[in-house]
């Protein structure tokens, strides 16, 4: 029989009312042939409800106990909805990330999925039993301690689930009812794509959509595993397939650009009238990837000055996460004697604005045109960055919706 | 170094700051040279919800999975202690029931601990960290499920753990600074006992006084684990020893009656004219026990009547859980045929009041004492049941007060 796993955020699985409403969306999919592996998150404002409890414990707590702590949510969705399925005359039992097992690192608050054995599942399947899994967990192996995959795992737990089984299809449940060409609450013509390639909805995740966490689009795309994005709160007896996250070959009509992303947790950073000379690079991005921070968009200006010592200066603008910006600046600050600067300035408010698409790889003048169209408007570009099926430009946040809107337009994908 | 297991119930991490508190006595035991092992319920609460939630998704729930949800609540308990712990500059890592292993039967939702393997117990203690436990709990070897040990399993869960490691002694805090000679919210008088013997607690908790689950009081006894009641409210730096539940001969002086109990518990029913024929009492109670019902007080009088066929009738009284009255009604009439009864009356205004210590097995008379001071008082006794070291009597249960206070004077247990 073919195989599909199911995933339910915590939207999905609010209240028993809700799961009673994802035990209908499971009935349907085993009544059409499937066994199914279903993968829940916690019931919304359960991990938050958990977290809140640990950081008041300790604010600097040990990873491996929040691990133990707020695995207990998808715990209780787990049981839940196989007392659920069970009622509505399903066959199902839980299944804790140690019991399949799912073996993971020991980066215990983010941990990597290292394997899964499918042996366990295979069996329940044999059985005619659908698997109810706990979502964002597993077990790390040496040390028999639950790790978690960090906030949004399971979503990622759903895909490996899913490359683990053989299952034809990965279905991801949650409160929209697919991906949008971009945010519709920013551009009210946004339109649900019907399919988009692995390759630009890893892109699109990395960029600022928040739809699938960044991890899940990786593995989908690395074990090619067909992922849908759709709705929980369609009628179970009516439910829309949503949007089909698949191989570029799969997508008939491929545009040129497929969405436009936008995220708000940047900062700038300017480092004035720096000594051009060799290694400097390394002097200021060594120390920022020594204290984890990722450096994004990097652009040197050479100013044309010379210094006292004859050696040109250059200027370099570069972008770190938001919450990294102070710390960031207290890292260069350190660095002063090495790097030998001018001046430091910062800017919180700015925004980077992405258009992706595979058909970028075989259009020239894709990025031209937008960044013509961006100036039509009086729009200042402050930085890009570009790569074969993406390019971001990074502007003054007041600009966000326009430069999103005009870009959404300029490559057709306002909804007719 | 000597080995200590704390327990701490519902209302003794009731939120984050009982929980500091409880890290707090955990502390002082730890300075004081234990090895210390601390078992904890869920938030006082939150097995209720869960439990709720359980029901409502089917009323018929599978205990499995009832078992994977309830569970979580002990799970959460655990890791916040191990973090407020760590906080408090103590080592400590939390262990859930499948992780030390604890190994239960299969019979979920009042499982029975089968073994408890110290191996990963004892190199925690050797690496200096204190053993946070998830109670309440264990896992199934051959089926690897989480199975959980009843309402109230968490004193049972540390009291097995205690012997598992030798501890010297097993201190369960609660609300309550001790076992009191009766219950103090019926009889103010009431006094807190220093000691009482295992096998007198044990008739006490199982005769209707809340403070102990029964299974526990049985394990410590079986394996003579000194076990202490005492107060989580006390402050840390001036915790009181509460109650200590011990062997005989670890008790000076000795009263004949220690405590009384009583239970609201009970229901009565009467079987008019009965065939007195051999058989009769497996006719009536094998369908009871068939039924899992448990007959506690029976009484036979021979009425002196002659049935129609010349046979002598008899009348039967006994009692069962007020939880199973009905059920034991319709298993009775159900069974009309074979046992030939009259009528069938029932009761369950009636309570059940008993007094209980082991010198009652050097003393005579001890209750008829009581039977004499309750005529006195005009309470009619319904049923009498004795063994070595108790005797109950059941009573209307409008005399609940003005029998337990009668007898907690008659047997000297008034507080001075």
């Amino acid at each position: 029989m073919p195989r599909l796993v199911m995933k339910f955020g915590g939207t999905s699985v609010a209240n028993v009312d809700r799961i009673r409403n994802v035990a209908a969306h499971v009935a349907r999919e085993v009544a059409a042939g499937y066994e199914v592996a279903v993968v829940v998150s916690a019931m919304s404002g359960k991990t938050n409800e958990l977290v809140a409890w640990v950081k008041d414990a300790d604010a600097l707590y040990a990873e491996t106990e929040y691990d133990a702590v707020v695995a207990s949510g998808e715990q209780v969705t787990s049981g839940l909805l196989a007392i659920a399925l069970n009622k509505a005359g399903i066959r199902a039992r839980s299944w804790q990330g140690w019991q399949i097992p799912i073996h993971t690192s020991d980066a215990h608050g983010s941990a990597r999925i290292e394997g899964i054995d499918p042996t366990n599942l295979d069996a329940g399947f044999a059985r005619g039993e659908v698997a109810v899994i706990a979502g964002f967990q597993g077990v790390h192996a040496e040390t028999g301690r639950i790790a978690t995959l960090g906030r949004g795992g399971s979503d990622t737990s759903a895909v490996a689930i899913a490359a683990a089984i053989g299952a034809e299809r990965c279905d991801i449940y949650t409160d929209v009812d697919g991906v949008y060409t971009t945010d519709p609450r920013v551009v009210p013509k946004a339109k649900r794509m019907e399919r988009v390639t692995f390759e630009e909805m890893l892109e699109m995740a990395s960029l600022g959509a928040k739809v699938l966490q960044v991890r899940s689009v990786e593995l989908a795309m690395i074990h090619r595993v067909p992922t849908t994005v759709r709705s929980s709160f369609d009628p179970p007896d009516a439910a829309r397939p949503g949007t089909l996250i698949c191989d570029e070959d799969q997508i008939v009509e491929q545009q040129t650009i497929t969405g436009i992303a936008f995220s708000k947790d940047e900062a700038q950073i300017t480092l004035r009238s720096v000594k051009d000379s060799p290694g400097i690079a390394a002097a200021i991005f060594g120390p920022l990837a020594d204290a984890n921070i990722n450096v994004d968009m990097i652009i040197q200006t050479v100013s044309g000055d010379t210094g006292s010592g004859g050696t040109a200066t250059t200027d370099m603008t570069f972008t770190v996460p938001a919450a990294d910006y102070q710390r960031a600046r207290a890292v260069l600050d350190a660095q002063r004697e090495i790097i030998r600067f001018g001046q430091i300035e910062g800017a919180t408010d700015v925004v980077k604005v992405s258009a992706i698409g595979v058909g970028m790889r075989s259009h020239a003048g894709v990025a031209a045109k937008a960044f013509r169209a961006l100036a039509e408007k009086g729009i200042n570009i402050r930085a890009i960055t570009t790569s074969e099926i993406k390019f971001s430009v990074l502007i003054d946040a007041a600009y966000t919706e326009l430069a999103v809107r005009t870009l959404h337009s300029l490559y057709g994908l306002d909804q007719a």
